[in-house]
Order: C-alpha cells, then sequence, then structure tokens
C-alpha cells in the first residue's frame, strides 16, 4: 500500500483519542463501516490507510499522524484537497496540522514555477528584502490607481500589487486599469532607472481568470496577484500551469477562515500549487496571528523540500515604516515587506513617504 | 450609496465591539485607515459601507450588521465571496452569519438553474421524501462500482451518487465508470420500470470538471455531483452557467473547515452559487452539526427567496434506515435522505437492505 501521512490535531480526551483517529481514517478513507471495506481485497489492501502515530499535542488534544493512500490523493488537484481534509474539516474537533510531500503529488502538483529567485530576478534585487505596496482604496479610477502607481513606483518600491478588491469593475476596468499601470511603471523605469514590478490582481470564474491572465501579459505585465481560496485550489493551479509564464503572488483573502494550521495551508498547500509568493497578514498588525506561526509559515515557503522552489514570504496586514528593521530582523532577507495603508496616509507626500520605507529596508538588510 | 447587509457574529467585550466592528467594516471595504479613502469623493460616498446595528449575540458575542458596497460585490463570482468574507476570515473572532441579497447579485449568481421540483420532474417522485445511496468505498472497480450501482437500483432508490473520492483514477476512470453505471441504471429502468437516476462526482481543474460533465451528460446521465470548496464557488457557478444542462448535488467536502455559520454556507451560498441539492452532515450521525443548525440549512434551502429555485436538503453522513420517520418528521417530505455504508453493511443484501429503506421512506411520507 502506498501512502503518505497526513498529520491532525484532535481535540479529544484520552479515554476517546483512539475511536476518533479511527473514525477520521476511515473519513478520510473508505468512508464506509471497516466492514464494508474490507469485504474488498483491493480496497483493504491498498485504501484504508493505517494510523501511524498518535502523541498528546503540545496545545492540547493529541497529535495523530495517519498514513492515507496515495492513489486516491494523486486523482487530481482537487482530490489531493480532499484526502487531505475533505469530510475530516467538517469534524468540529479536528485541525489540519501537516503533511509529508509524496514524489507522485510533487509531480501533479509542481509547486512554484518560477519562485523565491526569479523574483529577485525580475525586480533585481540580489539579497536585500524586496519591498511591495498596494493600489487601494477600491474605488479609484483608472487615472487615480495610474497615479498612485506612479507616486509608489517613484519612491523605488520593487512590487506594486492591486488591491484584491480590485476586480474588473465599471468604475475601474481590468483592462484599461493595467494598461495605466503598467505604463505608470514603464514610464518611472525609463526615467529614473528604477523597475517597479505591478501586479493586478486576477479575479472571477476560470474563464475570466484565464483571459484577465492573457490580457495582463500581452500588456508586459512581469507579475500578477490572485486568491487561491476564492479562486479555488484546483482553478489557481490551473492557471499557474496553463496561463501564466510570469511568477503569481498569492493573496490570503477567505484562507483564515479555514480549520488548517496557517503554515500547512498559505505555506505548504499554497506553495505547492504554485504560489512564487504568499502574502500573510503577520503579527503585529491588525491580525492575530503569533510571531511564532508566522515564523512557521514563512520558513514552510523557503524551506528545502524535495528540489520544490522557495516561493518569497510577504507579511502584511497593518505593516509600518517604523517596523521595518524589526520585521528583517524576525524574517531576514528572504522576504517582501508589504506596507499599504500606511504609505497612503502620506496623501501627496507618498513617493517620499515611500522613498522612506524603501530606505529603511535597505538600511535594515542583514549582512 | 448602493449597498447590502452582511451579519457577523464577533466574539468581542462590550468595550471593545465597536472598534472591532469599524475595524471588520474598513476591513471588507477599503481596507486603508479611513482617512486615506475619504480623500476620494466617490469612495467616501460609495465604497466605505456603514455599521448597521450591533446586538448581543444570544450564542455569546455581539451580532454586528454592516452594510457593504453594491459594487465590489456584483464585480464577479470569485469577489462577492471576497467581500462577504475574504479578509474578515483571517479574523480569528469573526463568523459569517448571513446577508442579504440584492437583486444584483441574484441577478449575476442566479442559483438554482433546476432546483428541488425539477429533481422531483426527474426522479418521478411527486409528494414523498427521495432516496439517496452512495457508491463506495472508493477502489472497488468499474465492474464492482456498476454491480452495486445495479442492487442499489433493484432496491428502488430514487439518485445513487458517486462516492466523493470517486474521481477519474486509473483503478476507476471515470467515462468507463459512468458508462458502466448509466448502463445500470437504465437496465433495471426497463426491466423493473423503476427510474433510478446515477449522478457522478465531477472532480479536478476546471478544464477536467467540464470535460467529465459533456461526457456524463453524453452518456445519458441526468444529474451530477461536485464538491463546490473543492472546485471554488466561482468554478463550481461556471460550470453549472456553462456546462451543465442537468441538475447538480453539491456536496460538503472542505466546506466545514470555513467559520461560516452552515446556513450562511451550506444553506445560501451554495444555493446562490447554483447547487440544486446540497448534502449536509446531519445531526444524529457522526458529524456534530446540532438539529437547529440542520433546520436552519434545509430552510435556507427551500425558503422563499426572491423568486429564487429552492433546493433540496440531502442529509447525511451516518444516517440509518431506522432513522427515517425520525428525519422525515423533522425534516419534512421536501428532502433526500441520503444512505449509504449502513445499507453496504448488508452484503449480498443490499437490494433488500435498500428495498427497506425506500419503503420506510414512503411509509414516512407526511401527508
Amino acid at each position: 500500500m502506498e501512502t503518505f501521512d497526513v498529520t491532525y490535531r484532535i481535540d479529544a480526551p484520552a479515554s476517546d483519542v483512539d475511536a476518533r483517529a479511527e473514525a477520521v481514517l476511515l473519513e478520510q478513507t473508505v468512508e464506509t463501516p471497516a466492514a464494508v471495506a474490507q469485504a474488498y481485497p483491493f480496497v483493504r489492501d491498498h485504501m484504508m490507510g493505517r494510523i501511524q502515530e498518535i502523541t498528546p499535542h503540545p496545545g492540547g488534544g493529541f497529535r495523530v499522524v495517519l498514513a492515507l493512500p496515495l492513489p486516491t490523493a494523486i486523482a487530481d488537484a482537487a482530490q489531493f484537497v480532499n484526502v487531505l481534509f475533505g469530510n475530516a474539516s467538517l469534524h468540529a474537533d479536528v485541525v489540519l496540522e501537516d503533511f509529508t510531500l509524496p514524489a507522485a503529488v510533487a509531480r501533479l502538483l509542481v509547486g512554484p514555477r518560477h519562485g523565491l529567485a526569479a523574483l529577485r530576478i525580475a525586480t533585481g534585487v540580489a539579497e536585500r528584502p524586496l519591498t511591495c505596496s498596494a493600489l487601494k482604496p477600491v474605488g479609484l479610477t483608472v487615472d487615480e490607481v495610474a497615479r498612485l502607481c506612479r507616486r509608489l513606483a517613484e519612491g523605488g518600491i520593487d512590487i506594486i500589487k492591486d488591491d484584491h478588491y480590485l476586480a474588473d469593475h465599471p468604475f475601474c476596468p481590468f483592462d484599461a486599469r493595467v494598461r495605466a499601470c503598467q505604463a505608470a511603471v514603464d514610464e518611472v523605469a525609463a526615467r529614473t532607472g528604477h523597475r517597479t514590478l505591478y501586479a493586478p490582481n486576477l479575479s472571477g470564474p476560470p474563464d475570466a481568470v484565464r483571459r484577465q491572465a492573457e490580457t495582463a501579459q500581452a500588456l508586459g505585465v512581469r507579475v500578477v496577484m490572485a486568491a487561491p481560496m476564492l479562486l479555488g485550489l484546483p482553478t489557481f493551479h490551473a492557471l499557474v500551469r496553463d496561463a501564466l509564464d510570469v511568477p503569481i503572488l498569492a493573496h490570503p483573502a477567505f484562507a483564515g477562515a479555514l480549520r488548517i494550521r496557517p503554515a500547512a495551508l498559505l505555506g505548504k498547500l499554497f506553495r505547492l500549487y504554485g504560489a512564487d509568493a504568499v502574502i500573510f497578514a503577520s503579527f503585529g498588525g491588525r491580525f492575530s496571528l503569533s510571531p511564532a506561526a508566522c515564523g512557521d509559515l514563512a520558513d514552510a515557503l523557503r524551506a528545502p523540500w524535495d528540489g520544490m522552489r522557495a516561493a518569497l514570504p510577504a507579511p502584511a496586514g497593518g505593516m509600518t515604516v517604523e517596523r521595518v528593521s524589526e520585521l528583517v530582523a524576525f524574517y531576514g532577507n528572504d522576504v517582501m515587506l508589504l506596507v499599504g495603508g500606511s504609505l497612503l496616509l502620506a496623501g501627496e507626500a507618498v513617493s517620499e513617504r515611500t522613498r522612506a520605507f524603501t530606505e529603511a529596508v535597505a538600511g535594515a538588510a542583514r549582512s
């Protein structure tokens, strides 16, 4: 039986945990009473998985490692998530903590097509942390968005991304916005020599997202953004595989709702499904992730993993210029700091404020 | 300002709830400090939303109703979810409870194309509850699956669905399985006069799912199944809109992980995105939903809703023949009872056990 290991945290008392682990094992495999499954030799030998380990979890409850059948997990990009956490997600006492990566899944999903190193090459940033900001609030016209894009680029930022609420709006159409923002960063590059990359947000059903990807690349865009949990992981993966020649930043919208350890979802799964960089809500901002959870997440994106390309962690969500040195000290140089609203508060002085941000990052880079 | 109401439960003390509500409002709208957004007249007037109401929640914390901007919500099928719960999902103290349906969203998403009434017509069941079972465990060959399908059909079941782990497997390929199972239900219908519908599971990236939908319909299939949260809601919706002429059953895999009230996600959102029937883990089985939560969910699927078609609730997850009368008394006649593993335990007597199930349902139907 070919299997791979999946780790859950089960919030059950010691007296119940064996039965709960058996129940989760059945749920993630044959989903019938064991007697039904055992009547079929192939099912009994290849599809039932087994309990590998049950140990106390430091956070309470138990850490349960199951060996789950590989043949079902590698059927397609939706089934891998299904085998990891399809029905188990319906059990309120179960959290998905981690999984090992079988070679067959790595071949199916591949991971980042570009990754951290390619983002360094595309931005021309050899060693220091990268910088990123956002075009917001939603509601700006194309001219207003493009003007903001130009001002941020003049401040020396590396990547400027659309707000995740920027879609194909009548008040700010996708094609016109992408054309204007790409022209803005091109103009600044020609004038100042600093190349900023503009990352439009791709949103909608699969056909629309694919069309947006084609349009953006035809207009010279060198990086894009999308939210895997809004689109669906298999749709995000098909986009990366079939429609993109440029790196993609993954936005975490709708991802915090899941009862999955952030390092497993935003770290390992997003990387596995092809994200080249992953934006996440860092500690110390307006969200509630702990420093330890953020460190685990960043490590999951960058750690060696069976030859898969590393992805770039992009901590965000209420970051400020004042926190740059703390963040670089914590995350290291292989990071992209995303500061949005706090730069925009400078109003007409946004270029100068952005310059202060990019200079702070250059100064804080670890040698 | 055109807005629609979204209700959250925020787990905060009374002293903090105003500030938390303001923070969630900014998160779901302009995602910048308010001062940044207010500098743009269009944004200030149309994009900032407002707090409608803050009242104690009977379950603890507060019920916070926000009026959120419609222009961003109707941009596309991904943005509606984004505006409902994109970044708010990242806040551990926030649960999505409910939303109102603006006419513009109803026009964008339409809801079920067929619905409860069409499933009654397709199965020929005028008034009693419908019956459903599942082809499992995964690991059966095409011949074994088809044989099980025939035995269940001989028991008089209305709909037989694939297990949600049944995808396009080398050991049970999609096309061969669909052909064999459809032939099995056709043969039983010709022989006995009882028409069972077979519902294959569609799984994978958008192109694969679409191809499977086309193949299944070409082979005479009259109903299909897919898991909206595995595929992504916009992908599920595009499938319904562009590739299906037959009803679709929505499977809840990966949906329980979300911090969304089940009636809002499996009830309202699944219906809105086009599910004709929704399978859910009923109380009293191996999952943890309460009777009240199940009742709310079933009501959300069937209640009048601005002219949208009603969807059929399909309680599942450890149901048994012995519980039929209790379940019909609770859910009423407009329900489809899904009994899977418990029928399969009968082994070679599965047709007889299925007959007991279908007769129990006929007997329990409310007059």
